[in-house]
């Protein structure tokens, strides 16, 4: 095997902005990776197709190896390199091609969110009552085009511990004109009776359906299905996570004790250990509809969708060179 | 009817220390009460046996208005009571009666969380990892005496919001020597696979099996059906509410909203409503047993005990006056 | 075995008006043949208590065989006779306990439903939505206590094919005031989320806890089940079947196909089965509460109260001469 | 935007025939459209493949418009215009297009109810007992088929109040000489025991996989897990519902309370509500197979096959004008 | 303490033989206990009350510890010593009491299988099909008792590995004429639908309503619910273990792993590890009834059957001393 | 229609070898098929594609009837058969594409187990307990792979019942160093808590999601989920049968009686039937992921590969001429 080729600049300089965290956010890492392999095929001087695929191929590897943990970033890596599969065209095709993918994900990813509100706000009727969990500019998004829309929606919003997103949710609804009652965690099953949606987010989506979202959501689905109240999980398909596709186990991030207890209160509790799992994962027979940009779908369904869009083959492209 | 007779000034002392709140705790309120009824009987002058009953009946509906909403009040009149059914005797037969019931009573109390615990014990076995919520000492109790038989237990802890009484748990299964993890609310259903036993107290027990616990039980127990994990309550009999027998629905209290959020942060969110309900209703299909000073019980068999204890009467004997 | 002796001309005369249907329905049958056997204690000549017993047991067994399926008739029979039981008394001792018993047992009869009521009543609150299947007293009661004592309830009843007893029990609901939707009984699961319990009466309730009642009882269970809707059982404590302690399977009537659909309308379809089952079997596990003049049980204990009513025998009293 | 082009006569025409219902059923309306669209194209003088594509759009919506909550008409709609999609060419390859959609379409449409039994049918083997639910053709081709086949079914019909459509499909499967039972449909869970297999049809089929038929059907799939059987819906493609990939809540019809009660018997009552949905949604999860004339499906999966027919895109194409 | 008395030498002589295994069985045990009992009560020479029931506890706990874990011993002790409890009468009146108790206990011993088969019987009508696991005999008095009535049955016998004891089911069940299938364990999901009954006899029951039985048991009773089957438990009371009201865990029994994998294949295979627990535990909410001599008992209730027959103490009366 | 051409005497011979099962084993049969259809595509002498399709269809119909039943054989000529799908094209074209898709489908069934192997793996992590069920190589690649990265595992191997197919897992695990406890089938539910997975292998995979596999799976995985063990199925792609996409009910083998018992015990036991049926099926409710070499996915969704990989028709490609 040859050495890969040099990267463009732009790609190595967005790779440092990612690495550094001067890029934050699914959607924002996601935009500028795929800026960069454009930058890369406008400017790619590859004298062969098999130069330039090389060429793009390096500079998604450079890309991917700064985070490779981020869901978002292999997806817009994988959604713009797939313009290259069976591609035997000229460098000429293949850069235009590569430019055209990489302009209609962009314009996807910025239209997504907007587009999956609406998808989800149809689910909603006037007077219904929506459980939420944490906080998700997805789910949020979805309650806002229905509002737009003229339903009236009542939210009932669980704190969420440790770190009380649902104080965010809280606040963004009110602003919306929902009318908020707030409640800690463990009231959630008392209040399922009166509650005809829970609606939640998705930190990502597995090939097997499952989702993996903000510790409690697993245990407040399985409350859900004892009450028969719907499941709703609100994900822009850059959530779809298709290294899971090989079985790969979710890791799930341990965060800082402190979020759970203070050092002083837990000083004087006696040594004990403190466990703090960021997500948790909820298996698709708990989950009734995955809203996406693109639709909605049954969990089940959902690897459907990570394939259209992200390549169904099980290695990753940057990793055939 | 005649005006009922005049209580016993202890009887009235005790009513009033009890209303005011000087006597507190369900096990002291119940010996207090039975305590006072034993008074009444020693030294009542009744010169005839309806007399005598129209004495005691009277001081028990003194003192059961004091608190109505008490669980063990009306169960240690209930008691004591239960001993002058059919009693056609004469008054000293009664007088006795009363005396030995109002000793039996006391003596079952003081006995009853030690008893409870070594029954609850049996079920440990050693390197078994119990779940708790909220804080119970009839299930510490349990815990205690596993450990003192030499059985080796570890403990996953609910901090349980609003009130974190998890820390109170914490501490005194530390004492104990257990080791203890420490977890959010949220984190319970991604333990439970790591569980043997969720171990929870009561507040309270219906006739038809329910259990009243604090806020979180109720769900906590969906999420140990949907994994296996068999669900213990450890409540002593003064626990059994007798009333429910009456199908009287039991009122949740609603407690302080700043328990669930301070005014500021509150204030800052906008304007939003806070449910604080106290406690939940688990179903006797979501629990396993119950383990009580007289035995441990499926909750479907509890009514039973309820029953043998406190009268199967479907009125409080002071309300036959 | 000695030639029973003959009973009393008034038993003959209770057990022809019950055989040819004068005396009917549950309550006046087991009224009816109480007094019988109270007559026959009352003016037995019996000079031993054997003798004593005989009679009793011959008056009880000429009761009994004139509608042996009737599940209050044995209760009453049952729940007199027990009195005899290890009774070593003499003659006058037993006739007074057997007396007493007459009396205890038509008092309680007379005051069954209206304390059941009183008892299921304590189950709704202000607001709720009862659900009803077809047409029983014994519900209607509790309804009717809880609108008495200012409940504010809806109902969604059931017209209860094939017979839509459903519009006498809407009727009814309406004089007491309460508003009521009338639906078809497919429509039930639909508006099973709209309602906080299901309403239902029993044609009887065996041992193993599995009520027998009008057709379409156990699916609509099921389907209470899934959405988390409680269940309760209003029925007098003469529905208990104590013959089921033996496990004899309850056979279920087949009525009339003409119920079903008319002859002329049958003819035009072809050559067609008409099943048309009168009651089906609820399993204790899809059911909350039985609501009875004693209290509220679990469906699971109700063979407790069976046993302490009517006898623990396996055997009836009056197959044993 | 400019002034949309003015559609054919023929369209025209056919559309108001849709909307004066002179059309009805389907899979004629579906037929209709589509026939109406291949007029316009082989009639269209557009000179550009834009305005080629603009007449078909214009078409399209005003063939949608009179009839806009028929599940069929659309998927015609969109099953041809699907042919439009990326499609660059001149007028005359589009309108080719065109015409060869329409014609597989019409094709398909003709022989679907015919491939789907034949597909159904293989579910069934010697000797099994059916039950059915309301009226479908597509249920009935199945019993068709297999019967034709050789095999010996039974079935057990629910008359399906409030239309006793059961009485058609009792005539139809003894034209075929299936033994019938006829059943109320209250009993349908006692002989749940009794049978091999659900079989329903579909009035459409959402994008989360739900199942939208005649009221009765959800509660009836759930009374089916609880005994095992599997639950199979016969549905031909048009009935799926590609507008519910934007989680368009289904609005359910109500109809004539007439049909529930008539108005002598009502007024008897007294003043009384009814209500009388004419379908309901059964969810996925309680499905275990759609049958279309494409295969089987599981109801998680039948999105692939929706957006394969007819388009992946969340939008109406005729919108798009 | 002062010494405890010597026993009697009949009782001495009992217990060194059923220490030998001379006796074995659980009724034969039972039996030989309560006779002995017997004896010690009928030549006891105590001159007091206290006496006479120190003796008749030495005597207990002399028989008792030759296998404190056999089931059917400690209930014919507490069986035959609760007639001595709250009993202030003199000596001869407690020895009359305890002859009584004895002859009753081994009365109902002769008599329970007899019994137990009939009520068992009781469940079964024409036609159905029986799925059994393992060898019990109170299952086949309950087929027995059936047959015996005329109602025809088939079985479905489970080999029940690794012992084969279906072998030993099948054999009886075709003595009795009753047409068998015997097939692999692993093929009784397979058969469920086709199965009206489970039928299962029991090692023991304890006070939470669960069944230690046969390897296998659990997952068969999962199975059954999973199809709607009843599971049916056939056990006499000598069966119900009061030492579990103590929460007492139950010990499963580990066997010879030859009985799993001879030597030479497992030595062949390589060093694997083979466990071979003999029992299992189904809890309350798996099974349907229990049959026993004195009536079928939903499982929830058994614990009121256990505490009438064998005291509500839960300590042992031959501790007390 | 004319005379179907005389196919090639390689794919005569090949036929010949899988009929008389010298070619043996679902990936050599799949294999031998392609390669035949290879030789006939490349030694075709037809002049148009119409005679070349028509010998290649004639090829694979005497290739399919030599094993009608095997589910790999019609997915290989399905996999090949599909390059013709809409190939208008020369016969030289047609040629190269079936050559191609030759040597695509044999590449793939050489790398598939390997593929998968590394998939599966990826859902195990250090430390996790596997239960098997029979001997499956796919399952087991699972294993290994994961063994081979380092992973720590250990086995609860089921031996299986009736042909201990368990013995061969357990010495493979073994040879791969996992630490195996072996058990009889009826012990797999006790020991559902202490494991993490529960891996097994397909026979086949049906359209609707279904798993059809070695007798006892199916029971098994409602054991499964009633603990919350996921359920995994390891199966290559040529275990998707596209022939259930017509609803075929799959035929169970019923195997040799003498598997489940010899036959002198068989005649000692009197006269027994004995049923042995090899496969039962899973349904997808009870799965939680398939993993194929093409990654892994929740077994509703399997239908969708299977259309992707052979074809989307509902008749078979031979049965076309």
């Amino acid at each position: 095997m040859s050495t890969p080729p040099e990267p463009h600049p732009n790609v190595r300089e967005t790779a440092h902005r990612i690495a550094e965290m001067d890029v934050r956010g699914a959607a924002a890492i996601a935009d500028a990776a795929a800026a960069a392999l454009g930058v890369q095929a406008a400017e790619s001087d590859a004298d062969s197709s098999e130069a330039f695929q090389a060429a793009l191929h390096a500079a998604a590897r450079e890309l991917h190896d700064t985070r490779p943990t981020a869901v978002s970033l292999p997806n817009a890596l994988r959604y713009v390199l797939s313009g290259l599969d069976g591609g035997d065209g000229d460098v000429e095709a293949l850069r235009r091609t590569v430019e055209r993918r990489v302009a209609r994900f962009q314009a996807g990813l910025d239209a997504a969110q907007d587009r999956l509100g609406g998808i989800g706000a149809g689910r909603f009727t006037d007077g219904d009552v929506v459980m939420t969990h944490c906080h998700s500019t997805d789910a949020i998004a979805c309650i806002e085009h229905a509002v737009d829309s003229g339903v009236e929606l009542e939210a009932v919003v669980k704190e969420t511990r440790p770190r009380n997103q649902g104080h965010i949710t809280a606040r963004q609804l009110r602003e919306l004109g929902v009318p908020v009652t707030l409640i800690v965690d463990n009231a959630a099953h008392r209040f399922m009776n009166d509650v005809d949606h829970l609606l939640v987010g998705a930190d990502s989506i597995a090939a097997d359906g499952s989702v993996i979202n903000k510790i409690g959501t697993a245990g407040l689905a399985v409350s859900a299905r004892d009450r028969g109240v719907p499941i709703i999980v609100a994900a822009q398909s850059i959530k779809l996570d298709p290294r899971t596709l090989t079985g790969a186990a979710v890791t799930i991030e341990e965060r800082d004790p402190e979020e759970v207890i203070d050092a002083g209160t837990r000083a004087e509790i006696g040594e004990i250990g403190v466990a703090n799992p960021a997500f948790d994962v909820t298996p698709p027979r708990h989950v009734d509809a995955i809203v996406t940009e693109h639709g909605q779908f049954p969990p089940e369904s959902v690897v459907v969708l990570m394939r259209e869009l992200f390549g169904n083959g099980i290695s990753e492209p940057w990793e055939s060179v």
